[in-house]
């Protein structure tokens, strides 16, 4: 069962309002067992979108369309759909009571009645939250449906009456499940060549992702909704598990902040980080957790050399030596972190996040991370490729993952 | 001129991810003067991916693709394309030579050969800031261009490579001109109030966009070239400016920090930033741009009342007496940090992010600001709305405003 979702709205098309509509609908679909194969935009013009609705009946079985059955000129949805299924717009006596209960003791628009044409055969979907109905229309088996292009209307009306009305029409087919899994430390050509005999497999089909702190394996089975398919999705994911091991953090949108708050939560642990490159971005996500009070106790942005000497008392002598990116210098903020927080774990990164600032020797992406715990200090060396924010992103990632490995050691 | 972009990626289709890339390819295309007509999103099939290229063909003249070009198994972009456009695959010397240097010393996955394959014909696009290279293709007068999936590789390798392309290629056609004013402080409805006259206006067309952290007004004309349009933009920009003062922050998607950073250097003045409820917010925002060092000395994540008293030396009593979240607390710990980090500026921030936390004389929201100059302290009490992730971002936001306005008064 495949599903197209058509949007309609020039200011899509101009930049500077994202879609969100059609990604709450695949989210929806997924959930009754209907995969989105396509998702097309148009803007407000009834050529392009007659064009839309004719591709997608020759290539699936689902169409929802949002957006354009407003009362104005530039709302072209019902004259495309109704061109394209060759029926005629009638006015429905039930739409336009629907219209105008709305407006009550209001003064009524007398445009609104446009509001209340729909496609002969068409059954009217009742808008819950504002005024343009909907409707369906199933003909030649492609199920066909319009929704308002206001994300409060259209959701209401796809709750209320649009998803009820799929249930009944493809009840009891099939299921999708779907599951994410997040890496960190991997490259996605790794990753791939780690489970490329996983990736081959059909059922359930899993697909890669590379992301900019993240690669996502993605497992998604199209099979029956009983105990079998639940099982081979399981034991997809413990094969994929066993290949890459703890580098697989969280799943489904799990942040590596949150992962890690619960793991310092469980374990009654403290942190305090220094930071000199990533300016804050560590503390920042750390903080970004409610209730992260708890273990999170401080942090300095040691920018400078003399806030390195000052907050953290790096020696000036140990920077002059070894350059305020080095192994030596991290380790110390590590150690001096800790103690001056008095918590569990001292969290430290200095590296260069560029663009500019590398030498032959240093290059920008150079950053190292070190954790001092009660069992002494660990650093690592990194090298990271990108832009500034990437390498700032990366940095900020590879840091609290690193206090995740030890948890879980 | 009509563009068609085409995003490739399961994740897209699945719900979970929002589709950004196809908001930003179509915010720079019409810079450039071409309108996107339509945007197709396909998931990783190779045959799906066929159908849209050859549709888009049929009814657009330029086609963008992102994604797909990656070293696994799902990336299936080239294949569709070569078959469209009945060209061979070739594997390009200079495309492997830059896809090798990309992995210098580190060991090189000969998976990674295969982004080297382009479309015979193709000239190559070069990726800044990762390893798939990208390609365009004119062919019976269709540009057809092909980018990564990754969103800092799309925008550098658009910015750098594809967009002097297609100036070139169709330089000197009908432009577009949009310029966007963002503003910090004021309320969409207030926006809306005080430009209402020039809201109705159709030449330039005028719209407000409300963001988290600012409300925009977009200016698109779509008129010539010529100097008339360019001042007939300008004198609406010199209105809108004109009753909104000094909200108007910066324009075309510059961000605060940007504009802080570059009055700091003006000025030669230093900044240092005490955070409590953004916990390191502000510092990594500031340090996200290049050359930050030069103005952005040091910062303190004080959390803990701990962490206020020993980084800060805020007295404890004045903690117990007041509250951490306090207008006084808020005024010592900007002092303090001016002092010790013997800059020019100290910007401090105390507040409550929520969702829990709040009391009824201290609700979630409320956010103490201030800010320690030469001649003082200024201390400003805020109630922001929204979600801790907001509530945070709005204080971050409504902080540096407050750097920019004393730099600007």
């Amino acid at each position: 069962m495949r599903a197209e979702i058509i949007a309609t709205g020039s200011e899509l098309l101009s930049g500077g309002v994202v879609d969100t509509n059609t990604v709450f609908l695949s989210e929806e679909l997924l959930d009754i067992g209907i995969e989105t194969a396509f998702k097309t935009i148009v803007g407000d013009d009834e050529k392009d979108m007659e064009d839309a609705v004719r591709i997608a009946r020759e290539r699936v079985d689902v169409i929802l369309v949002t957006g354009g059955i407003g009362p104005t000129e530039d709302d072209i949805t019902r004259r495309a759909i109704a061109r394209v299924l060759k029926k005629r717009l009638v006015l429905s006596d039930d739409a336009l009571k629907a219209v105008k209960a709305v407006f009550k003791a209001k003064e009524y628009p007398a445009a609104n009645d446009r509001q209340a044409l729909i496609p002969a055969g068409a059954r009217l979907l009742g808008n819950p939250v504002g005024v343009a109905p909907g409707f369906v229309l199933v003909e030649d088996e492609k199920f066909v449906a319009v929704l308002p292009g206001v994300p409060a209307e259209m959701q209401a009306m796809f709750r209320e009456h649009l998803r009820p009305a799929l249930e009944e029409h493809f009840g009891g087919k099939a299921v999708i499940r779907r599951k994410v899994l997040h890496t960190c430390g991997l490259s996605e050509s790794k990753v791939n060549e780690l489970i490329q005999d996983i990736l081959k497999q059909k059922r359930p089909a899993v697909g890669l992702t590379a992301r900019d702190t993240s690669v996502d394996i993605r497992i998604v089975a199209h099979e029956g909704s009983g105990a079998r398919s639940r099982s081979t999705m399981e034991r997809t994911e413990a094969e994929i598990r066993k290949k890459l091991g703890d580098t697989v953090y969280g799943v489904d949108g799990q942040e590596m902040e949150e992962i890690v708050g619960a793991l310092l939560l469980q374990r009654k642990m403290t942190l305090a980080v220094a930071e000199s490159c990533t300016g804050g971005l560590i503390g920042a996500r750390i903080t970004n957790i409610a209730g992260s009070s708890a273990y999170f106790e401080r942090g300095v942005v040691v920018y400078s050399n003399a806030a390195k000497t000052e907050l953290l008392g790096v020696p000036a002598d140990l920077i002059e030596r070894h350059g305020a990116v080095s192994r030596e210098v991290a380790k110390a903020m590590a150690q001096e972190m800790r103690e001056r927080a008095r918590t569990d774990l001292g969290l430290a990164i200095t590296g260069i996040a560029g663009p500019s600032g590398g030498t032959p020797e240093k290059p920008v992406g150079l950053v190292y991370i070190a954790l001092a715990t009660a069992g002494g200090v660990t650093t690592t060396e990194n090298r990271f490729l990108g832009t500034r924010t990437q390498v700032r992103q990366r940095s900020a990632q590879t840091a609290l993952d690193m206090v995740r490995r030890y948890l879980i050691a």
